[in-house]
């Protein structure tokens, strides 16, 4: 950039001051700045920069795509989120700084939600955290719980930012694939894919300090059963380890599922931290506020993380969800309730989706919660001889002619992977549902015109 | 906290997944957990808890107390920044994610609105990072930029949140207090207030990585001269340096001043990171928006810290801030434009609050810049036997006592100066004035009659 600070701050009373200076002889003035060599990234964020959200919403950008790739509803909110914060707005107060580690009748109307489900009382000052996102608090439990050095356990596919946010800390992630059974002949579905037992204990060991677990899981739509979140427990007690639980689909569950808290295992509170979004919860991810839930003991760290990154997350934001949720709160086991009523159209759409991606002639994973959905696009043997970065993985391709192509967006899965084991997943690619009836309709027609092609 | 689970999962079918795990002889479940020594913070964060805010803003919750404390204005923001919260808030997409490095049209209104003063064009995308407040820019540019075993250069007093942000990348604080002239006789303005160049350069070593510059200063109010700004400049180029420099109150000068960026000084474009607030510039603190501008080759770093650490910040927000800027941007030279408007209406308060302190007896600091004014209260001779905590620093006492027993609150200055200079600043207390005239008068009557009691 060419610097002219004439119009500022003029060049002309300069000489006495610096003549003070530089008689004092304690300057040897440069005329020109050289470009730095000290000046570079600091280390913890070396290779940290890639981001799959970056380069495939960009491509999305286009509006003749119909996008199907981030997870990003295109329904609209609940009208009372909306007009809730409407009305903060207008309120003085509300659009000021507010406690620091989360706004006293958000803090209040969350203990009181999830005292339910924890069938005890939370302290709302000690042991909730608002955050900015699920993505905040998961960065504050690593930055504040994780130190150089470390283990964490991660399960892959996992969502993205794990991975590099254990690598900020300085920590080591340690893999393990979730596997699925074979199933010719009847559905596939997200049940069928499952940790080894064993496996999973030879992936703890001294060093072990937290695994992060995913309940309901992106992108495969797993839902943990209660069996399976009592082996992950068993480890985490024998090997005194925390678990990291990122719940944010905790309300999307779909018919025959029953979401559970591995907090609530016995001799797990006191080693988890469990994550929620209000994104996801009530389909505005644009408001960026989320929670953790624990111990104190836990919670306290997670807090002085906070306090020396943001100190404070937005205030018109967290009171509007605070009302929102005292309305859902009363309602709890009304249909009308919106934990109730999400999922279930959700669980439309989702099976709409299984069809459409059936019609092409794939399998898709069929899920059991959240509002993804994945298939193996292999099988479609679309002639990706163009795309030229011949180095990506196959489903980064895929996914780049589809755009293209068939004007269909989607996320690769193997960005949900290391880039070791990229391998394993990159056939599969992430479709959201969460979208209103014009976009899946929009989808279809896309689909229907591309099977007409094929056949 | 007793854990009673019965409700959500009932531990009836466990038995079986437990066999099947238990003969393979992995695990050798405790019956019941042990409080882990392995959970504790992590090191990056140890001694980095406690915060003045969080204490002080606490104390000065009680209703009945007048709180100039923390900087948080009580007077109305911009009827037409509330308004457009008001609006977007019910528009579907705009409660959804954005760009993560900063919502489009927010980005292209600060490049617009920038380019002014650099009187060159800025790259919205490239050269601008919008991150939650100010305080998520300060973070971003130390967690970016900054290596473990670096120096940094901080100057006292010092927004307090620099050290344990500086601390937390493993880098070493380096401080350099502001010192004062006499000044018998005539009125004490924050423009007595300056750096030793001598001193100053005697700060800067080959491990010297940045420096933080605040502007117009917070606590004192110092504006910082052409003159002043060179010495910087001249060192940073000298020993290779960064700038952060913080100008949230860079529209807040009062008659006889002027900001200057040192951004726009020949060879720092290239090494500084140029930092702004929504909070400030358009009386909102609760909104936490902020930015960072700065060449490519230091944002880029900037947005991979936030990328693993935020993702975005919230889109309701940005755009109605994005909308507000444009109002403004679009009438610059009117003295209607709020950022012509606010110094003008708090000049006047800037005074009678001088006048108000002169009538007890002190001798405030005449701030140049910002809403902030302090004062050596030592001399009000205040009897703090009352006050327990004996190794506490004079001014938290006397904050404490004076939020006590006269309901008016302020903040230690000491809580900007690190542990071992804290004597320095100790007798100074700070006091804000961005507070509406009912406010004021408020604390008039307070002081008043503490006056009728001294006489
Ligand atoms: C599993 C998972 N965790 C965390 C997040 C981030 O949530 P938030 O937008 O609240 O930061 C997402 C968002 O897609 C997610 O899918
Ligand atoms: C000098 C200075 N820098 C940064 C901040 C933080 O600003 P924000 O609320 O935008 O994070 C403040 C707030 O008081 C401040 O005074």
């Amino acid at each position: 950039m060419f610097l002219a600070q004439r119009r500022l701050c003029s060049l002309d009373s300069r000489a006495k001051f610096l003549k003070t200076i530089s008689s004092s002889k304690i300057l040897g003035l440069p005329t020109s700045a050289k470009m730095s060599l000290k000046i570079i990234n600091a280390k913890r964020i070396e290779g940290l920069d890639s981001n799959v959200w970056i380069e495939f919403t960009k491509l999305a950008a286009d509006p003749s795509v119909v996008n199907l790739g981030q997870g990003l509803p295109d329904i609209s909110p609940p009208i009372y989120v909306k007009e809730k914060l409407s009305e903060i707005a207008a309120i003085d107060s509300l659009n000021q700084y507010t406690r620091g580690f989360g706004h006293p009748s958000l803090v209040k109307a969350l203990a009181c939600l999830y005292e339910k489900f924890y069938q005890n009382q939370i302290n709302p000052n000690k042991e909730i955290l608002v955050t900015v996102g699920a993505y905040g608090s998961l960065f504050n439990a690593i930055q504040g719980l994780i130190d150089e050095g470390d283990e964490v356990i991660i399960i892959m596919p996992f969502y993205d930012c794990y991975e590099p946010m254990v690598r900020m800390a300085g920590a080591t992630p340690v893999f393990i694939p979730l596997r699925s059974k074979p199933v010719d002949g009847k559905k596939w579905s997200s049940s069928d894919w499952t940790l080894d037992p064993q496996e999973l204990a030879s992936k703890f060991n001294s060093k072990t300090k937290a695994i992060i677990l995913n309940t309901p899981h992106n992108p495969i739509g797993k839902v943990y059963t209660k069996e399976e979140l009592q082996v992950i427990a068993d480890l985490c007690i024998k090997y005194d380890t925390l678990c990291i639980s990122d719940e944010v689909y905790e309300w999307l569950v779909y018919t025959g599922n029953k979401h559970l808290k591995i907090a609530t295992f016995p001799g797990m509170w006191e080693r988890t931290i469990t994550i929620g979004s209000a994104g996801k919860t009530f389909s505005v991810t644009g408001w960026k506020l989320g929670w953790s839930i624990g111990p104190h003991h836990l919670i306290k760290h997670l807090q002085t993380v906070q306090q020396n990154t943001i100190y404070t997350c937005a205030t018109p934001l967290q009171e509007a969800l605070a009302q929102a949720f005292w309305i859902d709160i009363k309602r709890m086991d009304d249909p009308e309730c919106y934990f109730n009523s999400l999922p279930k159209e959700l669980e439309v759409k989702r099976d709409r989706m299984v069809h459409l991606l059936e019609s092409l002639g794939l399998k898709p994973i069929v899920p059991d919660g959240g509002y993804f959905i994945i298939a193996d696009v292999s099988l479609l043997d679309a002639d990706l001889s163009d795309m030229k970065d011949s180095n990506e993985p196959y489903d980064y391709k895929f996914v780049k002619w589809m755009t293209k192509n068939k004007k269909l967006s989607a996320i690769p899965v193997s960005a949900f992977c290391n880039a070791e084991t990229k391998l394993q997943f990159e056939k599969f690619v992430r479709f959201c549902f969460i979208k209103k009836d014009s976009t899946l309709d929009a989808a279809e027609e896309i689909i229907k015109a591309w099977t007409r092609q094929k056949s």
